[in-house]
C-alpha cells in the first residue's frame, strides 16, 4: 500500500522509539521527524541507532505538518496537541500525549491544572488502548494513545473488573517505572548518579493517569469507580510492573482468575496471559509491544491481586502507537511490532 | 565496659554487615565468626572491606557457640537457631533468623512449613523492632530480630494502626526490594545479567514474612487484622520501600498523619519522619540504621498510603540487631550507627 | 531456499541469542535445539522471550545431532567441539567456543591447558571473523567463530594493521566486557549484589584469547606480532569496549587514520566507521550485529589509539555466527542481522 | 583542638562528600557551607542525608570566606581558585581544582585553554597526593589536591617508576571512571536511561589531568616521561580504575613488582597493596579513602601492569582533602577516614 508518516516530538524517548520500530515497518515511510531543539540536525547523527533515516534532518513542527503525510504520530508535551488538533483532520493522527484521552471535558482543569483548549473535539477521539476499543480504532481517525500507567494498570484489572470477578469499592494500584519515563531531560534526580540504587515513590496521590484509568475501567464495570494509584521510580530503564489489588466479589481461586483473563484476551496477539508457575517481569519485555498479564487469589484476605509488566515506550507509547496505526490504515495488527525481547 | 560477641552464619549478607558495625563498636568485640563453608578462612581475606578483622578465621558454629561470650549474633537458615537456642540460655542472643518471631506456635506450619521445635522456648522471646518493644529489649536475654519487610512494614503503617488513623479492615503492603534480601548465593534470577534491568514480583500471596506483620500490628491494634503482601525485586542491591494502603477510619489530612507520625515517632534516633514535601528513599539510606517514613491522604478515596524506607541489611537486619544489642548490653542505642548515607 | 539448523548449548546466552535471531531469520529453521541440563523442558516456557519456538523441547546433543539438517552451530564448551567435529563432516558447523580457533594445535596446551584431540582438523576450519575471512567463508564448511574480546580488538587494529599505520612492537588492549560475558551461570562475583557498583580487571596476562588475536593481527602484518591484553568486568549485561593502543609508525593524524579505517572497512554492512566526532560506546549496539570503530592519533606520544564497541553476545557471538551462516548457506550477509539497537 | 572549616563548592558531589566526612571529624567543625545555586537553602533539608547539618544554610562564596576559620576546602569549578587564591593566605586551603597542581605555569594554556590568573603563586602549593608529599604537606598551607584519574594512575605507576622497575618511553593508562565523575549536573549522556547499560571512552586524547600525571611521574623518575591515558564512563556511580601499562626495565617477576610495590608503600595506611591472588576492583572501596594496588609482569612481551582502584570521591576528591587536612592541622593522619567498604 504505502502511507507517508509524520512524527512529532521525535527527539524524545517515545518519538525515537517511533522511528525506531517505523523504520522496520513495511508499509510505513516517515515523510518528517519534528524536534524543536534539533532542527536541521541530521537524525542518524544525533541518535546514531536510527542509521536507517540516512541524511534526513528534524524540523520544525510547522514544516512537519506541512509535508505530505497520511498519519500524524504526535509524542509532543501536554497541551500541544489540544492546540494543532482541535480542528477536524483530514490526516490520521495517533497523539501520546494526554491531550484527547479524557471524554469529559471537565476533569481536565483537575488533573493538568487547566481548562481543556478544544472540548467539544474531544467526542472525535477514541482511547487507543487496542485490546479494549479495537473496533472504533479500525474506523477512526483520531485515536489518543493511553498513558503508560493506565496501559499496564488497565490491562491487568480490566479483566477481573469486566467480568465482575473484583468489586469496585477498593482498588488500588502501585506501580514500579523505569526512569525513561520521564523523558529524555529528566533532570535532577534522574542524573545516574542520583537514579542508581534507588527507590522512590512520586505523586502519590493525585497523578494525572488516574482518570484515564477510572474512566476505562468504569466504562468496564457496571458502576462508576475510583482507584487509588502510587507511582515509583525503579533504577532501570524500560519497563512497568502495576501491581494491583481489589476486593473478590465473590469466591474464587487463582485458576479462575487467569481462566478469566485467558478468555478476556483471547486470541489478543500482544497479550500474555501468565499461569501459575510465571509471574511479569520487565526485562524481557524491552523493546517489544508486548504485555505480561496474571492474576492471584489472596484466600486470607479475599483479595484478588492482579499484575501487568509492559515496556513502558513500547505497549505504553511507541508500540501502542503503531499497533493503533496499523488498524487505522489497513495492516495486520503485529506489523513491525514482532521483536524478540533481547535477554539478558 | 568491654563485651564478647559470637556472629553465627558470618559469611551471609546481614553476617558480613555484622561484622562491618561490629568492627566500629567500641564496647563490643567479636570473639568468633562461624560460617560453615568458610571454616579456617580468613575473614580479611575472605572479604577485604573487613581487614579489620585481620587474620580471625571463620571457625565452624559449634567452635563458635564454645568461645567466652556475651552476645550472640545468629543469621543462621530457618530452622538453626530453634534447634540451638531452643534450651535456656546464659548469654544473650540476638536471632536474626525467624524462627522466633511469632509468639503463636501454632502458625509455624503454616507459614514456614513444619512444626517449631521448641514451641515452649517462644515465650521467652522478645520482637526486636526497638521502636515498639524497647522497654522489654532492654530486659531481654533473647530478642527475634524483625524480618526486613515486616521492619519497614510495620514502620510505616505502625502510626496509623496505634493511633486508630486507619481502618484495620483493608491493609495492603505492596514492597520493593533490592536483590541483596535475596543472601549472598541467591542463584538462579540473582546473576547480574538477570537480575539488572528487570522489575519482578515473587511470592504473591503467602510471603514467610505476613505472620509477623499481623502479629505486630494487631498488637497495637483494638483487634485482630490482616494484611495483604505482594514484595517485588527492583534492580538495586540494598534497600526497601514499603507502600502501604488502608482507608481512613475519619476525615483526616496529610499534615494530620505526618503530625501522628511525628508523635508516635518524637524521639526515635533512627526514624525520619518526611514532612509534606519529601519522599522516603533508598539510595540515601545505605549503609545506616535509618527509617524514613511518611504518610499522605489521598481524599479521592478516603484512603491513607504510608510508607516507609530503609537499608535491608541496616535496620531490616543487622543494624536493627546492633541497635538491640546495644540497649541489651547496656550501650547508648545509637552506639556504631551513626553512619551517614553515601550520596550520590 | 530452506535450510534446517541445530543449536548445541542452547541454554546458554550465546545458545539463546542464537535462537532469538535465527526465529527471525526467513530460510532457516531451527530443527534441534540441544542443552544437556534441561532436555525435556520446553523452549519458550523455560525462556519466555523465545515464544516463537512453541512448544519445542530443548533436547540432548546426541538427540540434536541426529536431527536432519544442514548446519550445526555449536556453544558449547571447550574441548566439546573438539570431540565432536574432529572428523570431517558433511553439515556445516559454525562453533563458538575456541576449539578450532588456532591453527597452530601447539598453542593449545599453552593456552587451553591440554593438547588438541583432533589437531589435524585443524586445517580444515576458517577462522569466522567475516571482514576479514569473507571468502574463505563463503566456501567453508567449518567455520570457528571468533572470541569476543578478538572480534573487538582484532576490528579496531586490524586496520592499523593490515596498513602498516603503526609498529607491530607495542600494541596493547584494555578491554571492558558487560558480565553477560561469563556466561548464564556466573557463579560467585556474577550475582546481581556483588557485580552491580564493581568494576574490575580479571586475567591480567595469559587470557586465553590473547593467540587469537595475536593470530589474526600476525597475519594482517608482515612480521609475528605479540599484544598484552587486560580485560575488565564493567557492570552491564551486554557490550565490549576495547581500548587499543600502538606507536604510529609514521606521522600521522587522526584524520588518516580514520580515512584508513574508512578504506579498509569499505562496503562492509556491519562496521560503522566513527568519525572524529563520536566515539563507540556499547548500549546503543546491544541486540545488534554491529561494531562501532574509530581511532585517535595522540601526537604528543605518536601513538594511535583504536577503539572498537561490539555486543559481546552479538558480533560477539551469536551475532557473528547468523553472519557467517548467511555466506555458508548462500543467503544475503545481513538477513536476520538487521535490527536497530534499542535506545534508550 | 578544635578548628573550624569552611566548605566551598558545598552542593557538588565532592563538596557533600566533604561534608559527610567533616560531619564526624572530631576536631573540625564546619563554619559555613558555600554552593551559589543553594544560597538559603538547608543543608540538610537539600541533601537529607546530611542531616547532622541541622539547619545550618547554605551561604554565597563571599560570605563564607568571611567567616573565621582555620581551613578552606575549595571544590569550586576551575579558575575561581586562582582568583581567590592568588595572593598569599593566612588560612591553610586544599584546593580540589586544577587550579593549583601544576607547578609549570606555562602549561596552563595548552591544558586548560587559558593562562594562569597567578603564576607567581604556583611555588606556594604543594601537590597532595600524600603517600608522595607527605613531609611538605604536614608544613604547607596550601595544598592542590590531585584530580581522581591522577591519585589512581600515580598510585598505581608510582612505585614502579620510582624503583625503576619500568622504563619511562611507553607508559599507558587506561581509566574507568564511575559517572559521579562527571559532578552532579553531568547533563545529556549522564541521565540513567543514557548511561546505564552503557561504556564509552570520551577524551581520548588531552584530558587535562595528563600533565599532573607526568609531573609527578617524572619527578620520581630519572627523567621526563610523557604517558598517554584514555578515560571511559562504566555504569556505576563511584570508582575508579586505571589500568597501566609499561615496558620492563628489566627481567623481573610479579613477585618483584609486588614486592616493591609493599616497600614503597609500607606503612601507608590508606594503600593496600594486594598480592598475587587478588586484584583491585571498586565497590568495597566505595565510601572510603582507601586505594587498592598491584601490578603484574606479563613475560610473553616483557610488560608490567599496575592497577589502581579507588574511589573517585574518595581518595580521588574529599577523602584525599580530609587525608591533607588532617596533616595540615595535626590530626592523625585517619581521622575521620576510618570508614569501612560497603558490601554488598
Amino acid at each position: 500500500m504505502g502511507h507517508k508518516a509524520v512524527v512529532l516530538g521525535a527527539s524524545g524517548f517515545a518519538g525515537t522509539e517511533l522511528l525506531r520500530l517505523l523504520a522496520a515497518h513495511p508499509g510505513v515511510d516517515v515523510a518528517a521527524a519534528a524536534a524543536s531543539s534539533f532542527v536541521g540536525k541530521s537524525v542518524s547523527e544525533s541518535y546514531p541507532s536510527l542509521a536507517a533515516y540516512g541524511d534526513m534532518k528534524f524540523v520544525s513542527v510547522e514544516e512537519a505538518l506541512e509535508a505530505d503525510s497520511d498519519i500524524v504520530f504526535s509524542s509532543l508535551p501536554h497541551t500541544h496537541s489540544m492546540k494543532l488538533f482541535g480542528e477536524p483532520e483530514e490526516r490520521k493522527v495517533v497523539d501520546i500525549a494526554g491531550d484527547f484521552r479524557l471524554h469529559d471535558a471537565s476533569l481536565y482543569p483537575e488533573w493538568y491544572g487547566e481548562p481543556h483548549r478544544a472540548p467539544e473535539a474531544l467526542r472525535n477521539w477514541v482511547y487507543g488502548l487496542t485490546e479494549y476499543h479495537r473496533g472504533e480504532i479500525i474506523e477512526a481517525n483520531l485515536v489518543a494513545n493511553p498513558g503508560c500507567y493506565p496501559a499496564a494498570g488497565i490491562l491487568a484489572l480490566g479483566p477481573l473488573v469486566a467480568e465482575g470477578l473484583i468489586r469496585t469499592e477498593f482498588i488500588h494500584i502501585d506501580a514500579k517505572s523505569g526512569v525513561s519515563g520521564a523523558g529524555r531531560a529528566g533532570g535532577e534526580g534522574f542524573d545516574f548518579s542520583a537514579a542508581n540504587e534507588n527507590t522512590r515513590p512520586y505523586t502519590v496521590t493525585g497523578h494525572k493517569h488516574i482518570p484515564e484509568i477510572e474512566q476505562e475501567l468504569s466504562r468496564l464495570s457496571t458502576k462508576d469507580l475510583k482507584v487509588s494509584f502510587v507511582p515509583h521510580l525503579v533504577p532501570m530503564t524500560r519497563g512497568i510492573v502495576a501491581t494491583c489489588v481489589g476486593e473478590l466479589s465473590a469466591k474464587a481461586t487463582t485458576r479462575d482468575l487467569i481462566e478469566g483473563m485467558n478468555n478476556h484476551y483471547s486470541g489478543e496477539p500482544f497479550i500474555k496471559v501468565l499461569g501459575e508457575d510465571s509471574l511479569p517481569e520487565t526485562k524481557r519485555l524491552a523493546g517489544t509491544n508486548l504485555a505480561e498479564v496474571t492474576a492471584r487469589v489472596d484466600p486470607r484476605t479475599n483479595r484478588a491481586i492482579a499484575i501487568a509488566a509492559i515496556d513502558n515506550l513500547g505497549k505504553g507509547a511507541a508500540g501502542q502507537a503503531v499497533q493503533n496505526a496499523n488498524l487505522m490504515l489497513g495492516y495486520p495488527e503485529t506489523t513491525a511490532l514482532e521483536q524478540t525481547g533481547l535477554v539478558p
